[in-house]
């Protein structure tokens, strides 16, 4: 069982989803109505946020799954709290500006490198 | 194994992907070319309930497989028919209107949450 | 353990990322300012590649891994190897106009089918 991996699951998808409630506060804040996706910089720049955070789900989530199967429960659960905290820190920087988006992004692009390497290595030893 | 939470997987993920032919023949419909996203309410709505279809997977997947595997294949599985209805409810009611589609909405997000407090719950559980 | 399946969905999230990279240096060479996301059709065309690509992994991996987990490893893993190729013939196509994109969505469309319909047969074959 991989009961950490688990947990940072849950967590990650607790954090995705408060990115999308914050998309249905900024719909309310700057009066964009459903079903348009644009016509104020703040609502795009929350909207840009969670489907950031969208588009890294299926690059993060199977990359730490495989990782945690390959290599170590613990390890996995630790670099997958760094990307979500890589997360936090984009969503309170692009929040403010969309050149403050940068720090976050790196972090959690650092941490979801370091697992998807991390387990190629150990599936590509396994096989030979 | 967990056959039942298997079906309803590759269930939840047709119907999903009906929701993507149905953007195409919104498009056909309202004569949106592409690559352009918007143009036609009409197409706009459709499409909207494609994404959030999307935007939900990475909810309603891990939380349905976790739950499934720390609680109870059948439960899981049910809980995972229950999401279906929601967004079938939710894709009638939003290609009506947009002021339709908060029931459906509501019915899905119920089982999603359900499926995540669950699993959550299961996880922590086992580790203390 | 099923270390086919596992390389190919690391090959697969590999050339996904690549489609997400493809999208910032689109907006570089058009100048399409965060975070706006249409204004040119080589950006446009550059995001809908990401974006459809992304629409489809919650399709093609539990297809994928209920294929290899209830089939066989090797046939699932060569199955996503068509896929991949499919979504790279789709990039080359669109990425040079949108009238270019169908034969490269056809193969990887038929390969997620093949993954969905014969993990469908498997699972129902073993619940009766």
């Amino acid at each position: 069982m991989h009961h950490l991996t688990a947990l940072v699951t849950l967590l990650a998808i607790a954090f995705y989803f408060f990115t999308s409630i914050n998309v249905s506060r900024a719909r309310t804040r700057t009066g964009v109505k459903v079903p348009a996706m644009s016509g104020h910089p703040d609502f795009e720049r929350a909207f840009r946020i969670q489907m950031n955070t969208l588009e890294w789900m299926p690059i993060f989530l199977p990359a730490l799954w495989l990782f945690a199967i390959y290599i170590s429960d613990a390890i996995a659960a630790g670099i997958g709290v760094v990307w979500i905290i890589g997360r936090i820190v984009y969503f309170i920087g692009y929040s403010q500006a969309a050149a403050k988006r940068g720090p976050g992004f790196g972090i959690q692009a650092l941490a979801a490198v370091a697992l998807w390497a991390g387990a190629l290595g150990a599936v590509v030893l396994r096989m030979v």
